[in-house]
C-alpha cells in the first residue's frame, strides 16, 4: 500500500464550534441536530477511580465483549474498538491485496477515504446487486444507511454474503440498535466473509466515549486487534459499557425516549411541510431543494443540521430532545423554507 | 507493506487479573508495582455531561493541544492521540519506503513489533552511535529508557538529529515528565527529522484515559492524524487534560508525592539489599539474578513486578504508594531473595 498525500478531513456533523464561529451565539442557545447521536444518554454509573488510573486489562475487555455479544445478539466475541471510526481506518488491512472495494453509496464518507488512503480503487455502487457486478474483493454496506436511511432486508444481505464467498462483506450497523430485524450480527463469525460493525455511542447517547464493536471470525478480528494495538479502548469506556449491557431497564427507558422523540421530530417536520425521504430511529433525511442553503438559513437561527455534498438537495436532521425543541424546529423550518404553492 | 500473520501480543506490566488467576487473592490484597504509571492520580474535575455525549470537536482538541504545547515546552502544536501506543502503531506510515529501522535496545517492545508488522527490517542497536552505522531510515530512542532507565544526554540526541538529517529520529519521552533536562520536545517541529512522543497517563496516574501527544513538524503530524482518523481521543480525556494543564498547583503536588514515593521505594530496595541498576522518576530497574523466578516468588506474596525476556536478570519495580507498601516491599524482597554472603 503506497503512502498517499493525506487529504483534507471530511466535514462531519457535530461541528458546533465552527457554526458558532460563523453564526454566533452561545452553545446553550443552539439546537444541535447535526448528528445521528441520540439526544438521551445512558445515566452514567459511579466509576471506580481505578478505571482512570490503570491500563485497562485484557480480562476487562473480554468481559465487556461477552456482554456485548449477548446484548447485540452475536454468535462470536466481538473486538472492542475506540469507536467504529477506528475500525474503519483499519479495514483495508483485512485484505491488503484487494485492488478494489465496492461501497453502496452515498453513505458515510470515511469508508471511501480509508480505502483510497490504502491505494485501493473505490467503486461507488448504488445497490448490492451492482456490487456483485464489480471485481471488488470487499463490499461495504451501511444498514440502515446514513444519511438517507435506506434499508436492505436481512435476507438480501444474507443472500449476498452466501453467494459472494470470494468477497469480504462489511456491514455497518451503527444505526441498527432499534432495528434487530435488519441486523446481521448473529451471522458474523458463522459466515467467514462477513464483518459487522456496531457503534456504542449513538444509541446510548455517549459518542464522546469512543466505543464500538466488530463482529467477525477470529482470524479477521485478530488482524484488526493487532493493527489497533493494546489498550485501545479506555478504562471508563469499558466500565460504562459493562454497566449499560447489564441494565436492560435503562436500555428500555432509552428506547422509549428515543421512540417518543422520533415521533415529535417527525410531527415537527410534517407540520413544517418538509418532505421526509428516509429515516432511521435516530435521524430523518429530508428533501429541501438546496440543502446547503437551508442548512445555513437554519444555522442563522442557531438550529444546526447537516447537508451533504453527495446529496445536495438533502439535509439530515437528528432527534429533538423535547417538546420545546420540536416547536422551535418546526417554526424555524417554516421561517426559512420557501413556501410551495 | 505486506500483510503479515498477526503475532501473539507482548506480555506487559499491569496484568493483575492474570496474576490473580495464577496466585489467588483479591485485587485489594495485591501490591501492583508492575507498571511505570504513577501511583498518584490527578484529582479529576467534575466532567460536563456533554463530554460523554458529544463527539469531541476539532476545536477542543486544538485547545488542549495549545495547552499541551505550553505544558511540555513544545515549539509546535502537538497531535493528541489515544495513548502513545496508538502513535507507535502508526509510525511505519511516516516513512513507508524505509527498509530498515534502528531501535536503541532493549526498550519498550511494541516499537519492534510495530515496524516488523509493516515489513520493515528491525536493527536492535545498543546506542545512537551504533544506529548511525546502520542503513536505517528511522531511529527510535526512548529517553529515559524503559525498562533500564538509561539516559541519553540532550546534547547527544541533538547532535544525532542534526548530523543525521536523512534519518527520522523518534524519541519516546514517556518517562521524561520530571526530566526536562533530557527532553527534546522544544526542538520537535524545528528539526524536520525529529518526532517526540509524550505520554499523559504515566505522570498524571491516569493510564486508563488513553492520551498522549506527538510533537513533530506539521507534515508528519498530518500523516499520523490522517491515519488515526477523526475523534480518536475521547471527550473525557480531552477535558481532563485541559484541566490538568491549567492546574500547575496540582501538578506540583503530584511531583512532590512522586518524589517522596521515589525516595521510599529506593530506601526499601536498598534496605532489602537489592541492586538498582537504573531508574526513572517512576520506576527502578533491579538486578536480581533470575528475574522471572523473583517475579514469581514476589507474586506468591501478592506483590506484582515485571520481568523481561530480553533482560532475564532484571526486574522493574514501580513506585510504592505509601509507607506501609514500602515496608511490605522491603520485607517481601528480603523473604524471597537469596541471601548473598
Amino acid at each position: 500500500m503506497a503512502m498517499t498525500h493525506p487529504p483534507e478531513p471530511i466535514a462531519h456533523g457535530g461541528a458546533l464550534s465552527e457554526a458558532i464561529a460563523k453564526h454566533g451565539g452561545e452553545p446553550s442557545q443552539w439546537l444541535d441536530l447535526s448528528t445521528g447521536i441520540s439526544p438521551f444518554s445512558l445515566p452514567l454509573p459511579e466509576l471506580a477511580k481505578n478505571m482512570w488510573r490503570r491500563l485497562p486489562e485484557m480480562a476487562e475487555a473480554s468481559r465487556v465483549g461477552e456482554k456485548a455479544m449477548k446484548y447485540y445478539g452475536g454468535s462470536v466475541l466481538p473486538l472492542a474498538v475506540p469507536g467504529t471510526q477506528a475500525a474503519i481506518q483499519l479495514l483495508p488491512f483485512l485484505r491488503p491485496d484487494t485492488g478494489e472495494v465496492a461501497i453502496v453509496s452515498p453513505t458515510y464518507g470515511e469508508y471511501e477515504k480509508s480505502f483510497r488512503r490504502a491505494g485501493i480503487e473505490v467503486d461507488l455502487v448504488s445497490t448490492l446487486d451492482a456490487a456483485a457486478a464489480t471485481r471488488a474483493g470487499i463490499v461495504v454496506l451501511a444498514n440502515p444507511n446514513n444519511p438517507d436511511g435506506r434499508e436492505t432486508m436481512r435476507d438480501d444481505v444474507f443472500g449476498f454474503v452466501r453467494t459472494q464467498r470470494h468477497r469480504l462483506v462489511i456491514v455497518d450497523e451503527a444505526f441498527a440498535d432499534l432495528r434487530r430485524d435488519l441486523s446481521m450480527v448473529g451471522a458474523a463469525g458463522m459466515e467467514p466473509n462477513l464483518i459487522v460493525l456496531r457503534s456504542f455511542g449513538k444509541f446510548f447517547g455517549l459518542a464522546g466515549l469512543r466505543l464500538g464493536f466488530v463482529f467477525a471470525e477470529p482470524g479477521l478480528n485478530r488482524i484488526l486487534a493487532d493493527r489497533i494495538g493494546p489498550w485501545a479502548v479506555s478504562g471508563p469506556a469499558l466500565a460504562i459499557a459493562d454497566h449499560a449491557f447489564s441494565r436492560m431497564d435503562l436500555v428500555s427507558e432509552l428506547r422509549e425516549r428515543i421512540d417518543k422523540a422520533h415521533g415529535q421530530t417527525r410531527s415537527a417536520l410534517n407540520m413544517a411541510g418538509v418532505s421526509i425521504v428516509g429515516e432511521t430511529p435516530l435521524f430523518f433525511c429530508c428533501e429541501v431543494g438546496d440543502g446547503e442553503e437551508v442548512r445555513d438559513a437554519l444555522a442563522s437561527h442557531q438550529v444546526l443540521v447537516r447537508s451533504f455534498e453527495h446529496s445536495p438537495s438533502h439535509i439530515r436532521i437528528g432527534l429533538v430532545p423535547d417538546d420545546l425543541s420540536a416547536v422551535r424546529l418546526r417554526e424555524t423550518l417554516r421561517l426559512v423554507l420557501p413556501r410551495s404553492a
